[in-house]
């Protein structure tokens, strides 16, 4: 059973080091296009949906390449217009072992997407054309005419019974001073909105100001996500826990809460080659899963499988398709396959 | 005799697509950083120059890999700050003979340099640690606040008994409409502090408004630039003619009008390996040929010849040292040097 | 006025040797996909048609690869197939001056496209579909399953009202001994089933063995392609000739014959990046110029340009906009474009 | 004591991705020319032997470059012959932790070696030449004439009085359906020419049929091998077992069974970054053992180190020396050698 | 508090084989400049301090290259000094695990630094414009020549008020045969001189010649470095032990002896980019919290932080800044830093 | 007919920075192995002879590398020894059309191959193995040693019986102070030792002191080559006349004098790629027709079109075979070879 899934979301282009050098030391950059609604749509694409992108891309030769590089990933481009001169950009210098990866961004505020106004979207006619839509709460912090098209276009699409979608995603430096108080009101209007949403306890505490004595996490799971749940009537939450340690090793958790039920996924270890999208791996294998109407076991475990799949492909997006998912969630790693 | 000129100007980073290709057909972009400024202040210190750049760079890592790389092309960093987050960039798809070379810019209004207070600078200071002071009509296009620097230094440089070089540099797209209307004022300003200025008949006609009923370029250009060296009283105006033809080869003239008297170079034709930024390479052959009280001819060649040099070095940066430009204005190309 | 497009044929991996070295020399590889359908799809697709390609790619990685690059091309892939395991491909040496360019192919005949059979293809729905369909010389070499193939749809095509598009492109080794002979009667085929073909005096003597007492190629074109539009009631015959000159530059060419008239372009000459693939630009510039109902002289004078900046752009398949082509049609080459 | 070692197989050509990239994701490829003879035969020669090829390759420019990168490994060229058009590729997208390695064969039923007739070889002049021979089960999976050109090979080779080296080597996907059945005769007669043969007990259940109740690996291999060895009349049977870990990890046991005992080196653990070709690796180390005739336990620790610093060497082809292997036999990892 | 530290010695071009290839295998090669003067001075500009070297480099097209590098290192160049016509030179290929990394030199005793006369610096000024100065043993291991000049501008220091560091970095194959016995007077020479001297046990048993019955290393270095300390009146002695594992991992401690007492820090384990200059990084760090008046144990975590940090960046020079080590010293390992 | 050819030289290692950057701009460079030897046996080889190098090379793995690659090339290695640790290199900064090539040199002085000891070579039993032998003046300018080396194996071979081939190759930095004198009886040895001298006019004025009263490039070749062939009892003589031009065009011009008669070739003028060996494949051609009985205008016409071949191939090596050359002799430039 397959389904229309958007994704409104900036497209950003990635500008990576090659071989784990600093911007000091090279002079090449290796680029791609990503962004979370970029690696949703293709991710699901790869899983067997329809994958729209909803987004603004500028008028010149960044926005071609863009939209050339999307189309490569097999992204529905119906929805992805252009207009404006500028695209958010993102520096990566890859860490190595105990050294961290380091990102750099330029100006987002006046690329083509941040300055599309609402008008120029018809979010009627996009939500009678798709079953789900993802948001990000990266994009909510960007401006309050982001804010408004987000909650417009889950309106709609609520309207015409579509599914909402909503990744916490919450990045401080996005929000600046106060940016808990600011961000607050904006993160529950879409939490009241969303039928499916991506957090964590961390989320629960810091975004919406909830207390706990627990100290362990998982107990603090346990004790937040269903009140979260229930006060903003959400169906699913689901989420990662995630260690990171020396030699490129990760750790990885998922949970997923449903019918007052948590079902966790085993904790994956695994070498990691590409941190960066990882979690829009994991989301988008919630989202298929619930999808195809999987066990909440099943679902879990390909979500967090999907994640681990996603860490060691090059670039933000996620591209295994569910026959490799469903390898990798039931056999150990292959000799070469020929 | 040595001098020493700073050169006041942004700091760009040049994001090149490599081998010919398309932004929409690579994946790899070849970067390093340059700007008119930054142009200036290498190729006088390769003529063995003390060459300053006065300019602000951004706090990040962006910041820190253009600092490394202008200490690397040997500029004298004393008045270059760190403040702000965001660098001018531009993207360049480069052409291929009858396919001209193609520029993208991101927004530079939010770079460090274009946001950067007056107050943030010791301009008194500086003016008295210089001898030359070089401007350019990029930076006096950017907004209100960088004009006003612009004048406040040339006031402060001449106050101290330095010269004031102007290159005109039109871009009509960093204009906007009305462009040459809201350009001209600004334009006669700098023109009254400046002692030497870049120029040509274009110049003087689209820029401050001139008139002529020749035909000929270099008619128009004998009748307009006497007027307007005496009326803005500039000492110099140099620049040059350029013509462009098929298979990477291109003509170029330069001229020196100074004391009511043309002076101007062999028509030069060479094959061209990266255009940008070869007018800042005549510019400072024109001020080196000022500094060591050349004839007027030997100025012009020199200043020609090392704009056509800056043709064959990959980058936006003259890195002609002055002998190499003296053998090439006395001989032909020679088989490899050993 | 837009149309729907629609070229058959096989998709070959192109492989090329960077930086002009020779197999023996490199141990890097660039690649891309082409092929004469793709690149009419593509190139037709930057003017603003529909651009379709109808082929048959493996069910492997190789197919993967291919699908995508054909996406970012911004091509139409309904009538892109997946089946079998084996692609074509050819590995490419560039030349440099007096040393030519050099192509070495694998084995095609394997290939999922050249075995693919009818049965595969539901032509009666895909000309439907269309307005025009594409078709080579090249496919009709491969063996007795293509040719019937090319037959069958090009008949449903005429039935449905569209066009028929046919290009010669003879090429001797594909044919084997006694190629001529072999050849001829599929190309007289094909030649009744076409409104439009590219060929010119060469293929008429050649293929269709026709003779001529002329000795200048254009005497001899306008004796024999007139009798050629009349045998086979060939509405448009268009083609080139092309000089080649020592360092990279080549002249070419373009006529155009219709109505019982020939018009010709002005000739052409320009440097050379990239030969591979520009006489398909050629081709789709005729098309365009019929669509669009443009002058003869617009046509051939489009054409030919399109061909001239395929040259200039590395890759086999054109990427040149209407825009762009248009500006080269009326303007010399021009400086930086910023 | 040096020995003159031929080996009868194909040359490939590998088309690796580079930096772990996927098909689609790069367009680069690094190339390499290998296969198993190519391993073997330049493994042997790195350790002081004459190691020659006995091959066919095509008259063009891929043929070329083969036969150079052939040589440049060290291998002897004298049986090296020229003949048709087609070499056997396949595209490697490396494997990253718990992503699997993935090969794509292009067709090789058409490559020069897979159609040489056997004519086209004087198999007796080359038995004569040489001391050993060494054949693989990839070759003879190829095609009947391949398959008897081995036999009349390996029956020269002992006729005049030369020693016949057999690698199992099963590949189900080239043997098609039913493939055990139709491979297992030709896997007896060739067992039956071999003094030594590389296999482990999955190729004596898979391909001979044998059956063991053990449900250990190193039970059954135990059971099975000494079966093998008295049924086929085989001197030295030798092999590997294998474990494939996340985080590049790989452990690596070998063993030797000749007079009736099993030899077993240390299960080495190590660090993987090129695993193909390791197995040919440890076959020279085990041929050297042999030639040298060292103990059975100095032989296969010897072997499975050749093995372990094959995987630490980019590409198919072994290319330590003996002092490097004995020195990595004896010692930890060293530091920097300087 | 920041200091002015000069560091004496040698620059070298390092030209690394990339992609962990041998050069057998490879093409291209990646070139930086170094030396372990190199590597102290900037590795203390990236921690606040006035970094110079004192070395000489040709007046040819690789003195310039060099310059421009240790320039973009940030590297004071007011006694870096041009002459003669050579360069020292290495090549590396890097190990892969088990596979160890291989250097080969090539001649340095014809460099512009080793064949610089001492009357070509002026070391009495030098010396009175610094607070530091660093020598390391392969400098001593060169020739007379460079000896005299170590000890000289060591004497000269110390006359100014300023302090002396020596690494002891004993070489045995730039010493030749009986290496010890010849190196040893000239190391005692610059231990009498040194305040702060790199060493370890096995230096102090191989150069010094001194004995112990202790089996265990830090029971061996408890023994022998204080009577070292004592013998040759050293303020600090400050040194490593590391064990190398497979995987790329790497386990180092840290140890500083002052005032009679031993401080340890931490074993760290860590897997490792690039080993080459790692050691330069401790001494760096110890310089740092010397001169910060940092308690014995800060100061050894510091360094060997600093150390593991080198480990993972390309390139022979630590470019961490203090900020960023002391992040590391107080942090497990980041996700990334955004 | 297939001769048996020796090349006695200097195996050199070229660095080369790519993309016509300088080394202060670049960090990577592209290696290869050359010298005129390896040129010459190379090139011979291409043409169907045997092609011998008679050379010393390091044991360490440069000594390796350059080994492999000289295989590669197809160059007969048995005389290609291993001693010592350098082997010479020269870095090359590629020009641009106006802009020179630009080349420096490492201390070659110590390299293998200039300290290995004439009782190092068994030159009577090579001198019996070989028809002809090649020397070049780069090698005689090194040290007495290798003067001494070439003159024992000149005088070995022609006792032999071969031919002896000499190329004057004067390079004015390799001599020093008052070069011309003390070149002066080296090279009237080897020419009255050589059957066989590559040289022109310029190399009889500066080397053997002859004088001229023509102006006339072609006058003064014409009145001294004679002299020169008469006092030194030379059968051939042979050289080129180069002129070179902007924009990558060279034009090359040969001549050859034999039986007191001079033969020119046409004057081709052509694109350069790669400027560096292409007199050394004038060199081989003249050898090749010289051999092949070839009438003089053909020999002199193969051997310049041989050079203008070798000017659009990378690296040193001349790698056009016969058939090339021939078809290039015939023909002018063809469209893709396929």
């Amino acid at each position: 059973m397959n389904k229309r899934i958007a994704a409104f979301g900036e497209v950003m282009m990635r500008l990576q080091v090659p071989n784990s050098e600093l911007l000091t030391q090279a002079n090449t950059l290796q680029y791609s296009f990503s962004g979370t609604g970029v690696n949703i749509a293709a991710a699901l694409g790869k899983m067997g949906h329809k994958g729209y992108l909803i987004s603004t891309l500028p008028e010149n030769a960044l926005g071609e390449a863009a939209y050339s590089y999307i189309r490569k990933l097999g992204i529905e481009t119906d929805f992805v217009y252009r207009r404006g001169s500028y695209i958010g950009m993102y520096f990566l210098e890859s860490g190595f072992g105990s050294r961290s990866s380091r990102v750099t961004y330029t100006n987002r505020q006046e690329s083509s997407f941040n300055t599309a106004p609402r008008s120029f979207y018809s979010f009627k006619d996009i939500a009678n054309s798709i079953d789900f839509v993802h948001f990000c709460g990266i994009t909510l912090s960007m401006n309050d005419e982001a804010r408004v098209q987000m909650k417009e276009l889950a309106t709609n699409v609520k309207a015409a019974g579509g599914k909402v979608v909503f990744d916490c995603n919450y990045r401080p430096s996005l929000w600046g001073n106060n940016g808990y108080q600011i961000a607050k009101p904006h993160y529950e209007e879409m939490l009241e909105l969303a039928d499916i949403v991506m957090m964590n306890e961390k989320d629960a505490m810091l975004i919406l100001g909830m207390h706990t004595n627990q100290w362990d996490r998982q107990a603090q799971l346990e004790e937040l996500i269903p009140k979260v749940a229930k006060r903003y009537d959400i169906s699913i939450i689901a989420g990662t826990h995630r260690s990171i340690h020396d030699n490129h090793l990760h750790t990885l958790k998922g949970f997923l809460y449903k019918d007052s039920q948590f079902t966790y996924s085993k904790a994956l270890q695994f070498a990691v080659l590409d941190r960066i999208g990882a979690g829009d791996a994991f989301t988008s294998g919630i989202i298929h899963g619930f999808i195809q109407k999987k066990s909440y076991q099943w679902t879990v475990d390909f979500a967090v499988t999907t994640a681990k799949l996603a860490h060691t492909i090059v670039g933000d997006t996620p591209l295994s398709t569910e026959r490799e998912i469903m390898q990798a969630m039931n056999h150990k790693v292959a000799d070469v396959v020929r």
